[in-house]
């Protein structure tokens, strides 16, 4: 871990770049907005920790209404449970002898949920819940659109929620129905319709395995760009959006419709001009290892007329336009993060703050948990 | 930092994943070609640790004969330092009065070296320097195409030497002049019109500094995809490359010349198919946070008729060909990165395999050293 790069009171223009650095303001509105939206409508909020892996942001979810959260990997699910949260479920396929063992061993300190969409899966994490005493809930994931894990809706899905229903160690609670590749489609018709097939398909299934006799009393899913979607669908019990306490340039190019809300950025990149070489270029602290590239370079916030052209390992080349005031050495970049979730992962602290002072520094501590 | 993802003398397929492997037989080999070609060439080598941040892989380095090691940020040379490196060229400019604090008292320890290409920033070097009683050696950084940092080479270039020689506190050592951009050229011969282009300007640079009357000990750049044109070119006395240790898929698609040295591939991701829904579709636990994309998805090593379509957060999808013998849950598939750099900034340990065992585990020490 490395050492932090601010303290809290602080003045902003002393922390240290690149560092990564949430507007509190902002960060706390959208924490608000979301709960409040879901407030009352009939359906849980269980939101992403994979987007933060921090347990202060955690902690700020639940204090609203969070019922718990969701994680992508054990070692996540391990670093909340040792801080203190007591209802984890793990959104993905968990494989491997040594990560069930792990999986059961915090089911002793919480509840917790895993995922599965195949009959040997499901035996395994059986079998690791009853060698370590423990009940874990499973939920079946179906392939609502996403085409990533996840068995075929209908009868496929019923057969495994059986098995579920009678292998020892395990409880069946429910479906998993996330639709991924619905939530950066541009247009909220678009993100309508995928969500309205997922939920056909989700009804309809949920419909064979009460017909077989179980309940099915969740079905969990959603994300920033389609939960208004899911929550007013009448079959989603708990949605899993994680990037709406930030927002990046990504979710930032979706279109809203008037009837959807909108989140603040509130994540940013704090870094610093390094070299001014040339009226056209100025070259900052922050390269490939100050963010995630999959969703395209950062956006330069605030700033008329400078563009992030090109990333180097530790370089961000930032062309200045005819119209920019052109950088000098020494000052100071506010970039918008192309993806929030693998940038964040790049980080060991998120810098908290308010107007112009530092006011938090929260450790990431599950970053890097891959395993 | 993370748990370990195994121990020494562990079986490899006990390897917990997704984590960072590297064969240990093809890495000493590249370790060895890389010492043995710059042995007797009258030049010096010194790898750039931006690439492993890994004080084992250093002293492997040093060891072999390198006189020391590049970083690009303080907090590595600080890793590096602490571990018992003696020598560290920071490769690149540093900005702002705390980190310049930190990397004079780093001084104290070992001979610390970094670059200028800005009056202002050499009087606060020298500052620095001052303040905890050391001497720091300055390099000015020329731009001989890479345009990222850099003066322009000629007059520009002579008056920042004379402004550095007659700085108390730091001394002026020579030039850095790293063509970062002819790496990646695809052909050889391009690649040595890049470095030719690149010599003459140094050459020329490098003359007008001692007509000045100042010497100009050490010229230094180079990198894994053109250092033996740098080592040929009779202007470079310092080598830097960084990547020959491990490899990766975008130097794969360098085209190499018939007197150009080949390394081979040391560094892979190992990781484990979690689920297998459809024949034409296998999801395995590595996707944004267990590689870098700037340069592309990894490669698929040594399994016929599988690519990696796409990664998201915690997924990788891999298509199966229909000339594939399709994965089943469980199986574990090594993973050529796609650019080495970033993706071993994404993991706290580098697993050394030889054979079907695990020898070394690694820390990554320097792993998000940002600041």
């Amino acid at each position: 871990m490395q050492a932090v790069p601010a303290r809290p009171g602080d003045s902003v223009d002393d922390v240290d770049t690149p560092t990564l650095v949430v507007d509190l303001d902002a960060f706390e509105r959208n924490l608000d907005l979301m709960a409040n939206a879901v407030h009352g409508a009939g359906v849980a909020l269980r939101p992403h920790a994979k987007s933060h892996k921090c347990p202060d942001i955690a902690f700020a979810q639940i204090e609203r209404g969070a019922v718990g959260i969701c994680c992508q990997k054990v070692g996540e699910a391990e670093a909340f449970v040792v801080a203190g949260v007591r209802d984890v479920l793990v959104t993905n396929e968990i494989v491997g002898e040594k990560k069930l063992i792990r999986l059961a061993a915090i089911a002793k300190k919480a509840k917790i949920g895993v995922l599965a969409d195949d009959a040997a899966s499901i035996r395994h994490i059986g079998a690791a819940a009853r060698a370590a005493g423990v009940t874990i809930d499973v939920l079946v994931e179906i392939d609502v659109g996403a085409h990533r894990c996840g068995i075929a809706p209908g009868a496929p899905a019923v057969a495994l929620a059986e098995l579920v229903a009678r292998t020892p160690g395990i409880s069946f609670r429910g479906l998993q129905a996330y639709h991924g590749a619905a939530q950066h489609l541009r247009k909220p018709e678009e993100r309508r319709a995928a969500t309205a097939s997922a939920a056909a398909l989700v009804r309809e299934t949920k419909a064979a395995i009460e017909a077989a006799g179980l309940a099915c009393a969740t079905v969990t899913g959603g994300g920033t760009g389609t939960w208004q979607n899911e929550r007013d669908s009448g079959v989603y019990t708990e949605l899993q959006p994680g990037s709406y306490i930030f927002m990046d340039a990504d979710y930032g190019r979706n279109a809203l419709g008037d009837d959807e809300h909108h989140f603040e950025q509130s994540l940013y990149v704090l870094a610093t001009v390094m070299s001014a070489p040339e009226r056209q270029r100025a070259i900052i602290d922050a390269g490939l290892k100050a963010f995630a590239f999959d969703s395209g370079p950062p956006g330069v916030y605030g700033a008329r007329g400078l563009v992030y052209e090109k990333g180097t390992d530790e370089h961000g080349v930032v062309k200045v336009t005819s119209e920019a005031r052109p950088p000098v050495i020494g000052d100071r970049l506010w970039l918008i993060p192309g993806h929030c979730d693998p940038t964040v992962n790049l980080y060991d602290w998120i810098v908290g703050v308010r107007g112009t002072r530092v006011e938090s520094v929260w450790p990431v501590a599950a970053r890097g948990a891959l395993t």
